[in-house]
């Protein structure tokens, strides 16, 4: 017999770890305990089976307990609760959950994968039994019965997270009405609130009741009344709670493990807690963000799964570090993508970290071609070097390989310069010959150049009131149908022709729909001898963020 | 004034230098010469006017002379063919396509984008009323004509490149029975057999007859039989000849430029030609194989916009290198995406590069959401240091973004290892947890960390025929439905009970259905005293291979 390695948790991590180990000892003796009774399924595709979208629920049980033991000749015991930790004796204590037998189980390496759990606030209403989380298969059972047996019309989500988010638009998939209450004011925290707009944009457009800025301080009448800040009350027959989740840190904590500041469990780049015969990884761990170098917890598969590989092989002697978590998300929701990776503008404000930013606008694929779909993308970079911080998009098609391309080349240590080099495939229904992250590349690259400065959506009000001239090179036609309060309309192909009408003696700020225009203007105007802003992102962004914070 | 820079050629290369300079210098003079009526137009969206997918002719059409003249202050001279390039005098000779009128422009600094023209092989009956090339405007607007005027209910689509393929296609959605003729034994040249294979699969399926290995040697009677090396002679009302193109060298050759062997003009790494006041660029000229390092032809419209960049900075006085074209592309085939980036397999062959080769064949995201589509993935590299060389991808979903990102990959340098590490977007309607990238970066890593050796398809048969022993570790019902001729069934589930069925001193090939659960039995075997091969890409790979070659 080889090493005996005890893991905790059945799911990404812990069923990840434990394969793994095997393919990598055949002798190893591994042992996999998991309280629920499902290890392997997947917890990303719960809200689907929720709506039916998802129709059929055995696709979520993506192993069983036999097929994997006969497998990989594991030792897999579910329904067993893991109590304590010994560290002395290197044992631990178990609990079967349903029979209640406990007894202690050895180990030379212990991994700890257990997950996170959904936080719920101290309000004595949401122990109402038409209030749910949704963590794994069981809460999924009950949410899918709940809405069988009682056919609840109207349904309150709190929290605008991505499973809120995903809970929302498959309860309108089941036929009930839906009012999402976030106490942010904007939906999906990691991304900055301009492209979170547009995805507010369309839950409302398909029929949810957003509320944001507000959170709940009450639950009352058996779960039938939820009360917030503003006083407001929202009637729900069903309320599901999901304003996050906290890692499952009592096992390390009990057993005196380090712990991070909000609990996560601290490990070194091999994923070792500071009991080096312990690992831990997945939901539980405080993890460095990979941009600014932060402790941070990202509870995202991705991680987990990479982890587990990692612990599979440091227990076999090869080292491999992790370099930390990048927070690559995406989210459908309904029609729209949004997905981010790397930091938002307002985390790297929050750390005092300057920073540029660029809005484009650009389609999912040449224009011409049916079916392109403009995509919102924003990409964050370091203003000296043109290192990339990160990048969002928000958009119908096409979000999702832009999004996953920038996270390549921000793990490729590439630049904005370099962004435009990447060259990537292009026929008409894919793409343009410069694809949008090219482009965006371009466009970040004229701001580290100092070929143009630019101005966010959010200051030109006030640099307007403190009286700033500003022009709108769009066409009077779009101009008339909206526009910046103040803007002076100069088309830009008079532009030339029209440059005594503006201050010499004065910064000009310059709009035009999505900026393209407006950093040609700029390119004019400079050239002149005039000094200039351009508005990055155009009236498009403006015009978004205005209606949002309207 | 400023510098007086003249350009030959209004599209792709040529029209992107002269807005880039203008960005750049307000002041410059720039005059662009194009032969044709039309500047700036989108030749890649050509063959789907065609059929009417885009319906609308003026869509093609980007910018008008007037409308970039305008915007731009260019002076753009259309029907204006340039006739020589007078070095000494720093002149140029242009020819009025329309008037006959000539006459000469001086010229600071010269750019010569004049693209490339189709190959047309010395076949006297190819001059018939019915056979088409496509290149432009006016080629489109010819075969729209004679399928309006003619309705031919045939078609000879001679060449299976991505020309070829998009005319078959768009042939067919107009109603046309097409014959696509080839005389490599695949269609898309860039990519290997046995992913080719799946794109004639489709072609076939569409009801395109495929007739590959076989090139024509005569066109007779009038355009209506094309006759083949074979004998074989086919009927068609219509011809399109899509074999290639060649590039537009000769006021290059005329004016003593240097040129490659294949005749694209030589430039430098800023794409200077053998005159330092001439620069050239786009389908004309030769450029390095970014993976290789050979000089090579790669007429794409990604290339010709990044080096008009790069020429217009350089004119200004800024210089940023051309790396070398990694040949990144891709087609639409009806339901289908076929795209790869880098080298293939075939063409590391030839050159001698040693590589290594993974075959996998994930799912376009998690297989228990709605949608998901299997893609062929291939990825090939350098077995000591898992360096990418290229990768192949088709499939119905998801194939551009994985494309996208190994070559973005392979622009920053990353290695397999490096495959792995990238946080890629999840969530189950886009991706897996592990992406199919991620995948093969473990997939490929094995065979560089020497955990696990492989065979190809296309070895398989013969070392069966020279004795060699395989298992098929898939299940009995599996095997039953189709199998490798020779291979003995052992499910993998049955092995570790099995091994005494297994010769000790002979190397044990080794098959499942995609290469996953081979790999797994590998690992078992390896670890219990065996010598083992595991079949890459499994049954999946080797039996489309081998339908394709029977
Ligand atoms: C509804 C939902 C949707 C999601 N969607 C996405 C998505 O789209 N994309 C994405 O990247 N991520 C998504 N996630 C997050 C992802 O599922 C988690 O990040 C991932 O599962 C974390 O893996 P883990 O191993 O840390 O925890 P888990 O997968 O949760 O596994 C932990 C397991 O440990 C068990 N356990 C805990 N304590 C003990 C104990 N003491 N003894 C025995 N067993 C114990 C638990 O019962 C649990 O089964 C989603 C999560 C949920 C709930
Ligand atoms: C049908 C078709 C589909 C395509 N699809 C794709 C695709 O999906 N993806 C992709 O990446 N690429 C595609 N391409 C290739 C792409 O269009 C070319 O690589 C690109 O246009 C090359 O740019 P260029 O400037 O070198 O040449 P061009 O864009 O061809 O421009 C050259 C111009 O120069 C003019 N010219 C030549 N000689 C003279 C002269 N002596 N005087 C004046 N003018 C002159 C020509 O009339 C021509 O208009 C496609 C091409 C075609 C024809
Ligand atoms: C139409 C055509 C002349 C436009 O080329 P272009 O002038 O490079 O214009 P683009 O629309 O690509 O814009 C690129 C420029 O605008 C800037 N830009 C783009 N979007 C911007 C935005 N939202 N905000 C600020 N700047 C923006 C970029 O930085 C770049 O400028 P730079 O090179 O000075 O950095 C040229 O692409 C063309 O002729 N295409 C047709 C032919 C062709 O390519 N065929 C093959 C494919 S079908
Ligand atoms: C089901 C589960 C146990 C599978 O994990 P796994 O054992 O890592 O298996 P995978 O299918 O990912 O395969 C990966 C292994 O097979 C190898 N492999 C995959 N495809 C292969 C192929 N075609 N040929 C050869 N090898 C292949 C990989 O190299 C890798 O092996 P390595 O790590 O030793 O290099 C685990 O993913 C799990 O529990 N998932 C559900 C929970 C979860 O992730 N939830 C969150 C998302 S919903």
């Amino acid at each position: 017999m080889g090493k005996k390695i005890v893991i905790v948790g059945g799911v990404a991590g812990g069923a990840t770890t434990a394969t793994k180990l095997r393919r990598l000892d055949e002798k190893a003796e591994i042992v996999l305990f998991e309280r629920g009774e499902f290890i392997s399924f997947a917890n990303c595709g719960l809200p689907y089976h929720i709506s039916g979208v998802i129709e059929d629920r055995k696709k979520l049980l993506l192993q069983t307990v036999e097929g994997m033991n006969a497998r990989y000749n594991l030792d897999i015991r579910n329904f067993s609760e893991v109590t304590a930790i010994n560290r002395k004796e290197k044992t631990v204590s178990i609990k079967h959950v349903q029979t209640g037998e406990e007894y202690t189980e050895s180990y030379d390496v212990l991994v700890l994968s257990p997950g996170a759990k959904p936080i719920v606030p101290p309000i004595e209403g949401l122990k109402s039994a038409n209030v749910f989380t949704l963590r794994n298969i069981p809460d999924m059972d009950k949410i899918k019965a709940y809405l069988e047996d009682n056919k609840p019309k109207n349904a309150v989500v709190i929290g605008g997270g991505f499973i809120g988010l995903e809970m929302a638009e498959n309860l309108i998939h089941a036929g009930v009405n839906v009012t999402l209450v976030e106490k942010l004011p904007q939906v999906m925290g990691p991304v900055d609130p301009e492209l979170a707009a547009i995805v507010e944009d369309e839950l409302r457009k398909n029929g949810v009741e957003l509320i944001l800025g507000d959170g709940i301080t009450d639950v009352q009448e058996n779960g039938t009344k939820v009360v917030l800040e503003s006083g407001k009350i929202l009637d729900a027959e069903l309320i599901i709670l999901s304003i996050g989740v906290r890692p499952e840190n009592k096992l390390a904590a009990d057993a005196g493990l380090d712990l991070g500041e909000r609990g996560g469990i601290k490990v070194n780049e091999y994923l070792q807690t500071s009991d080096e015969s312990i690992y831990a990884m997945g939901d539980a761990i405080e993890v460095t963000d990979y941009i600014n170098g932060q402790p941070t917890m990202i509870p995202l598969a991705w991680p987990a799964n990479r982890q587990a590989h990692i612990v599979g092989h440091h227990i076999n002697g090869r080292k491999i570090a992790y370099p930390g978590t990048l927070g690559t998300s995406i989210v459908k929701v309904f029609e729209l993508t949004a997905a981010t990776t790397g930091n938002s503008e307002k985390l790297l404000r929050r750390i005092g970290i300057p920073y540029e930013v660029v809005h484009i606008h650009p389609l999912s694929h040449a224009g011409y071609y049916p079916g392109a779909e403009q995509i919102s993308l924003k990409v964050i970079f370091d203003r000296e070097t043109g290192k990339l911080f990160g990048a969002q998009a928000v958009g119908k098609d096409g979000v999702d390989k832009r999004i996953d391309v920038i996270a390549t080349a921000i793990k490729g240590g590439l630049s904005v310069y370099d962004l435009q080099e990447l060259e990537l495939a292009y026929a008409p229904p894919f793409s343009s010959a410069k694809d949008p992250v090219n482009m965006a590349g371009y466009v970040a690259s004229n701001i580290v150049d100092g070929i143009i400065e630019t101005v966010q959506h959010y200051e030109v009000d006030d640099l307007i009131k403190e009286g700033a001239f500003m022009i709108d090179v769009r066409t009077e036609k779009e101009h008339a149908q909206g526009r910046i309060e103040g803007s002076k309309n100069i088309p830009l192909d008079d532009l030339r022709s029209r440059l005594d009408e503006l201050p010499k003696d004065e910064i000009i700020l310059i709009t035009c729909q999505v900026g393209l225009r407006g950093y040609l203007a700029s390119r004019i105007l400079q050239q002149n001898g005039y000094k200039v802003k351009n508005l990055t992102g155009g009236y498009k962004t403006y015009s978004i963020f205005k209606n949002k914070i309207q």
